[in-house]
């Protein structure tokens, strides 16, 4: 996962544009079966409105020497996204007007972008600013902003059961490897484990979306279908760092996902970090926002904004670490686990089933036998109310014994 | 207020008849707005039937010397409610059959109605029967029952929401003076202030009614608008004297009138009575009546049945002061003030509203941002469940600063 | 009692044949109005197919002496149920593939079927078998399966309401007294009681079906109808001995059938034995499956399987007592008075019913009433949501007070 991260990381994604395509195409090389998906710029989507596509070919500041002082080819968030095209002299005061950098934080080119106002600026280090002579400087970025398609990628796994899982990461950050190139990464090494397996009860679906107006477009065209099949999902990001879990609620903060992934996180990571949904920050604000009230909720590693490199260059190849990748992986993993096995079944027939004449069942009737009782005790909790989990603890039963009745009954046709 | 019950006072008040209809014309020249609208004699209400409507010219008790012993033109309680006309002599023991006192309360003369049987009858003090006289008597009612109309008040002030609030107090009661005077002079000062407001955020409605006969005639000509906008009402009555406050609440007790109620009493009124709903026995009886239950309680000042005056000549304009009218208004007041504090607003798009169109976020994304985050939280909790000092709770935010936020998002348009 | 289950005791019952219809008709000479009803063999019942027809002509073993050693005419279980006809010499060895004793009850024959799958055997105590000699033997079985009817009883008497009670027992076990005579012999006594009574609110069903088969027919017929009717039920069986009662839960354990009976238990019989849902084992098991779960618990004394008699020869007419058959016809019947008692009355009207019409109010009102008060307390909790017993403590009145009044309304036409 880190050489995908690394393959990405150069690459300038936005909102729209070259940059983010591009990774879409690279995600859908490790992913048969992924889909891009786009909608034309302009388009109206609930309260919003799709931007036009920004390219841009190239950017720097020039001193009058010719020198070149800061140079959008060094490192994509030179340059703030959507800024317009500029090509001029500009005095130090008035380049001032047009830079960000961090007083606290001097050796980090921050993050900055302004996506539906008109404005152009260039990021640098508090450093770089200090060390740029007086001027004047000559400025130009080469941007364009035109008619086109905001992309967004899709790829769904079908199970036996037309219920559904959704995972959900964005792909419009420049260079910065936690938040966000970790998601995307993190996610098709999900999609790729759950494409191995033959056999899932759930259907899957994961979505690489812009964030905020990406989900909002997935949403403004799949918002029926999600109330009917959604189960639960997970929004995915910063997930590549070696911080502790950290679980950002639903805002509803019962949905099926938080009780999935708090049965998980008390059992196997109790030390982990809860957060309230006054902190969340990504996609689910749109899943979850009033009225919408899909049962997502997110899991990442540390939260954005609690680390010192959050949206600024530090947040590199260096923070993000394969093992970091990997944590989060298996946590992720695990959870698909447990809702592959914490499934409600339910017998399909009205009264008890003749087990006896599916070879179930002891067709000599006499005192006493325990597996019996066992197997109609089961079949009597298979009300597609009591999950698996609660079967074994209310039985008495491992969890696996429950499970094999269950495989049982199934290829015998009697679970709807 | 206690000006506009002595002009009431005398007026002789019953279900129907000349002295409800100028007690309701008086009430008229009291709320611009204000409706008198009525049902025919003789109509089917629910279980019930419009009864005549009934006037009466004079009514006396002579003795043989032609002296007026008892005189309805001093008090309209010496009449019992709707007497049929007599005109005859009586000798005292047939008298007796006919005359009403309390042998307990030797100086009142006691309220009594016959509403439905047909009789007559005079109620005086014991005091005056023990000096009546031996008789015999010539006794004289010129009252009649004719088919006609029983007319009720009603007020309605539309708010921005078609939710409503409705108050309801009746108007049938002769020359009393908490019970029930109070009630409709009370509801006239609310009306008032209300009338004054000029954001109401919900609809109020005030109906001023013959009690049990007249709630009746409103319910089943509204209880399906009742039961679609209704989301609180109080019943008003026994609100003149300086008494505690008291509460009788719904039948099911925890409606949100009864939410609103205890809220208020609890925090300014901490002394105040509470009873229960097994003494009820106002028009709070059909309000909650089974299969009716609307959000509907009724706080008083001392309690119907609770004061020695109660439904005698002695309910008087002494008893009833200008302070305990006042004590009951500031009650009300501070009722409509906290429901119009605790409204639950939504936001009306489906995932966040983009606020940069608006001005309502910075444009320029840039690390950290309080007050684009506590805008947010809110927003997030603009569900329509939560009210206002719930949001407040939930975000340690003063209220005051949810309303403002509440105020600019409405008036942006992005509530529902 | 006890004489009704020695008359039954010789007959040879199982599923279908004529024992069971013997049983079947001699209950209906203890209850007017008992219907035996019935359905062809090869029908299919949900899951089901009803079984042919099974009798049973004669039946031994005998040594090469001609002697008979095992006699079907001694104890009808010493042949396994539904055993097919054999006729043949058989070595020890051989015989003893088609034998049942039980080694840790030497002195019991037990008691085995073998409904659907087709096979022979004999049943006989461990002492029997090892006293029978070396062989080989004579053995015959007269037995035949022939299209035909299930049949089964049932009884019901109509109350003043739709909803229904629902007692169910099963007649398909051979001479054994607790399980199963006891049953529809207590059933049969306690409907002889619900005949005695003119005036029932609900309505009363019994079943006398053959077990799970018998009961699964009932309810392919009835389920719709049980759903909209049935209020509780309950099955009886193992009431004959002299044990504590013991009670199986329906398997939501919540309904009002568990609700009734644990009032009653806890408060009249506080040393009763509870179980679980998981120990259930008779008919409860398809009253309660899932996507049926009907109200239905069941009351024993001691509960099948928890007696060393239970399923042998050694279930007989000693161990089932006039005393124990008593104790258990006095709990049913005291359950019925409760459920009557217990009822849920609602009001007729909407907003409160004239009561004067009906000359229940004094026509004059005047202060203080407070049996008119009572009334009006009473009816405003005829919500169909307050049971007698509730609005008797809610009231701080006697049961039969509110009783009399409801009974007084119920002749005025007020009650739904």
């Amino acid at each position: 996962m880190h050489k995908w991260a690394s393959d990405l990381f150069p690459l300038n994604r936005s909102l729209t544009g070259r940059g983010t395509l591009e990774t879409l195409q690279y995600l859908q090389t490790l992913m048969p079966g992924f889909e891009i998906n786009s909608i034309e710029s302009g388009s109206e989507v609930f309260d919003w409105t799709i931007p036009k596509v920004w390219n841009i070919e190239k950017a720097f500041i020039k001193n009058m020497q010719g020198e070149i002082l800061i140079d959008f080819a060094n490192s994509n968030l030179h340059v703030m996204g959507y800024s317009n095209p500029v090509d001029g002299l500009f005095s130090r005061d008035e380049l001032l007007e047009h830079v960000h950098f961090l007083r606290e934080q001097p050796d980090a080119i921050p993050y900055v972008t302004s996506y539906y106002k008109e404005d152009w600026a260039f990021c640098m280090s508090l450093g770089q600013w200090e060390t740029l002579g007086n001027g004047p400087f000559y400025v130009l970025i080469d941007s364009h902003k035109d008619d086109g398609k905001l992309n967004y990628g899709e790829i769904f796994i079908p199970g036996s059961s037309k219920q559904e899982i959704l995972f959900s990461t964005y792909v419009c950050h420049p260079s910065m490897a936690n938040n966000e190139l970790s998601g995307p990464i993190v996610l098709a090494g999900l999609i790729q484990e759950l494409l191995k397996k033959s056999d899932l009860h759930y259907s899957y679906r994961a979505i690489f979306v812009p964030e905020t107006i990406g989900s909002l477009v997935y949403l403004s065209r799949h918002l029926n279908y999600l109330r009917e099949h959604l189960i639960a999902g997970w929004v995915l990001t910063c997930v590549g760092d070696e911080g502790p879990l950290s679980y950002i609620p639903s805002r509803l903060g019962d949905t099926y996902a938080d009780k999935i992934t708090l049965a998980m996180l008390n059992e196997f990571h109790p030390d982990f970090k809860a957060y309230s949904w006054f902190d969340r920050g990504s996609d689910e604000r749109q899943f979850c926002a009033p009225g919408v009230d899909l049962p997502v909720c997110s899991v990442t590693k540390t939260k954005y904004g609690e680390y010192p490199q959050y949206h600024t260059s530090l947040d590199d190849l260096d923070f993000v670490t394969p093992r970091g990748l990997g944590q989060s992986l298996d946590f992720y993993v695990s959870i698909v686990n447990l809702i592959e096995a914490n499934r409600t079944p339910k017998i399909n027939t009205l009264g008890e089933p003749q087990l006896g004449k599916r070879n179930l069942y002891p067709n000599t009737s006499i005192k006493n036998n325990q597996s019996v009782r066992q197997l109609m005790n089961i079949i009597s909790l298979l009300d597609g109310r009591h999950n698996i989990k609660e079967i074994s603890k209310l039985l008495l039963l491992p969890e696996v014994e429950v499970l094999q009745t269950i495989e049982i009954l199934h290829k015998n046709d009697l679970l709807s």
